[in-house]
């Protein structure tokens, strides 16, 4: 099905595909990669050897991980770590993974959400809280299979291009595991993310432009520097199987069953896909029955260039110029854009999008129910729930998983208008009767 | 052992011990506080039946929870929910308290640090990471059984005076159960903790003073007002008892086994002391061998009185008035002080104390070996650690456990201005090779 230019896609701006002079021709370990077999083309189906490499020889079209599939137990997977290595066995990582230096991200919340439900005309709604992994987000998963694959392909320095969760979960997993890191970012990113990356490495560099430009300027530095692995762009095959450990969670958590609906944010709109992935191999598996599924995609209004196609019936993904507080979620040209809406489409979601003020009034509205304080990604997706439900897009009775990836301390200014003390009292109860709290 | 006058502790100041008019006659229902017996005065040993009590009416010694302990096994708590409720059977809560509505704090990571042991000259440390916490410091454990007491206790206001994160804790906490959430906090405290705080309630009240005023603000309220769980002042005893799941997880995670030494940060030092009392309580269950441990506390120089009363051999802490940058440990009339002069000299430990700027140096250090972020209240615990090495009391050699207790995102002037982009540039790969980190 090749009906849309892969190369309009950002991961090939600059590059051939392989990650530079020397890394390819690398003796690799027994297992390095664990059950991964080989390297296959998402557009054509042509396969590759396991390596260092992100693009087809054949097409140019992205590569993803497949497997030789074990057979494998529930008990077994119960009986690993609290964190995401209990799904060793299905990601492209060696089997002695745990015991390596890495950041031990994943086994997050699943919290049921009855008031957000309630709040919502839901029935039966689950938050899956990532903001609990160890640089609060998403990002640790990926980055913690990255890591691996980086250090099995002999790769020294450990990179990315970020739009802030990412740089922050890269910083801190190289400083754990001792690698030189250096992290790229948009030069206007939030003061915490800056600093939270900052804080673990002397190498961050800012970058004047938004991340489509930081992007470009990673996939040069990877053609041109041996042994720089891009988390997100040279390494990227290994990097997006971390996502799948959400789907892996979400069903175990559940007592080993898929939801009927789940919304994730799109920024790339890799996670997506991996989480699509995910519940599609547990069943394959016998892990899970083989329940139906939807996917919903949310993004901001503001960079929703995902949520057009989607709405227009086009196949093919236009970059925009992102103009949001979503800042996480501002890329413009998403690599996996056609496949999120392929996933939706095939699933019998959709993509919706909200404005920033409907992203602040998602954090207030999640906080104030659950007592989880989301950052704007997960203002996004809360925000675009409560629009699949109004507008009929979501069954409102049907178990629902919503998906918040990122934490609320990293992005204060989006709620610091809108929230504050009640009053500020000198230490007296005459004070404190007078603001009529009592 | 009544060497101490105990009405010097602040939890008295201005009230008599019970909550208020009619709380204490309420009924109870059948296990509402699980396997906890009655309540026992820490200072003359008389008991009092389970309620809404915090001081002995004998001695007005403050409180603790006794437990008809039951025979547990390991394989049991294995099989519990991923969170405290695991320990349920230790805890003053019901048994079926994992399906009420609350955050299902803990089982954090315990993340081995040989990075950090290297830097120190250590050769078995861990840290005990309970930044990934819903709110991201400890203080959610204390709060989830607060909340079941208050609940149990037929209360109505869930409320705190807090350093900032407990106020995030009671807030968050609140929100989720669908109470009415009170919380006070001193007007100058970090921008994320009001935020985060405010983001989840309408009823944050900021007091002009310092945590010692508002503490005693929050007695008076407590003894005025009907039905208001104060958490850490008229449910304290409840309260305190979350800690101990520090104490167990660690335990746990060592696959059950007590470490030789910890290392705790000090504010009322309520955390240090049921640290203590988890150890001993697995001891004598049977879940682990009897093995010696030592306990240290860490103080920031700014706001060191059981430092300094442990430094000058004395049994009586002097309040103090806080001046530092760990504003969550600026409690300068520690209720649980003494407590911790005992259980610090009984285990031959210390309580030592560190500047400002080696809290500073000491969130770097271990942002920068273990990737792990740290507040203020870390940064003190990380630089005691190093202080205690350096001086000889504690073992470099023996297995060490240090708690980081809370997330360096809520403290981040503490490093802003040490840290920061390396260069910011123009998205070319010229401008890039231009830095340098090429
Ligand atoms: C918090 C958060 N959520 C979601 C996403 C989207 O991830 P993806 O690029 O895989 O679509 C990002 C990306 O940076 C993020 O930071
Ligand atoms: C992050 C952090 N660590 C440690 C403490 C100390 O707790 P305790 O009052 O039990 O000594 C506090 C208290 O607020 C805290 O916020
Ligand atoms: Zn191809
Ligand atoms: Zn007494």
């Amino acid at each position: 099905m090749r009906r849309r230019p892969f190369l309009s896609t950002s991961v090939l701006d600059t590059s051939t595909g392989s990650t530079g002079p020397s890394a390819a021709g690398r003796h690799l370990r027994d297992g390095a990669f664990g059950n991964a077999r080989n390297l296959v083309c998402r557009e054509c189906g042509a396969t590759q050897e396991l390596g260092p490499f992100y693009a087809c020889q054949e097409c140019f079209g992205p590569l993803e991980i497949a497997y030789d599939y074990p057979s494998i137990t529930r008990a077994e997977i119960e009986a690993g770590p609290k964190n995401i290595w209990r799904y060793q066995a299905l990601l492209p990582v060696p089997t002695d993974i745990a015991s390596s230096p890495n950041m031990e991200p994943g086994f997050t919340r699943l919290l049921k959400a009855d008031n957000l439900g309630r709040a919502l005309g839901m029935k039966n709604l689950w938050v899956k809280d990532d903001s609990g992994n160890p640089t609060h987000s998403f990002k640790d998963r990926v980055v913690a299979v990255a890591l691996s694959a980086a250090r099995e392909l002999g790769m020294t320095v450990f990179a990315c291009p970020s739009t802030g969760n990412l740089a922050n979960a890269v910083a801190a997993a190289g400083a754990r595991a001792g690698m030189k890191t250096v992290v790229f970012i948009p030069a206007d990113l939030e003061r915490a993310k800056v600093l939270t990356s900052a804080v673990y490495t002397d190498s961050l560099v800012a970058v004047n432009g938004n991340y489509d430009d930081v992007n470009r300027l990673a996939s040069e530095i990877a053609g041109e520097e041996e042994g720089w692995a891009f988390v997100n762009v040279n390494v990227r095959p290994y990097y997006a199987e971390g996502s799948k450990t959400l789907a892996y969670e979400v069903a175990e958590q559940l007592g080993w069953r898929l939801p009927q609906q789940v919304v994730v944010p799109v920024a790339s709109g890799a996670q997506l896909t991996k989480i699509d992935k995910g519940f599609t191999e547990l069943a394959r598996l016998g892990l899970v029955e083989e329940t139906p599924y939807k996917v919903y995609g949310a993004q901001a209004t503001g960079c929703s260039p995902v949520s057009a196609a989607f709405k227009s019936g086009h196949d093919v993904v236009r970059p925009v110029r992102p103009d949001t507080i979503a800042k996480s979620l501002a890329i413009g040209n998403p690599a996996d854009g056609p496949y999120v809406l392929d996933v939706t489409r095939r699933t019998g979601g959709a993509v919706e999008d909200v404005t920033d003020e409907e992203v602040r009034d998602g954090i207030q509205l999640l906080a104030r129910t659950e007592g989880i304080f989301a950052e704007t990604a997960g203002g996004v997706t809360i925000a675009t729930l409560k629009k699949l439900v109004e507008t009929g897009q979501l069954d409102p009775d049907a178990e629902t998983v919503v998906f918040n990836t990122g934490d609320g301390l990293k992005t204060l200014d989006a709620i610091a208008d809108r929230v504050g003390p009640a009053a500020t009292i000198d230490p007296s109860y005459a004070a404190f009767t007078a603001t009529g709290l009592a």
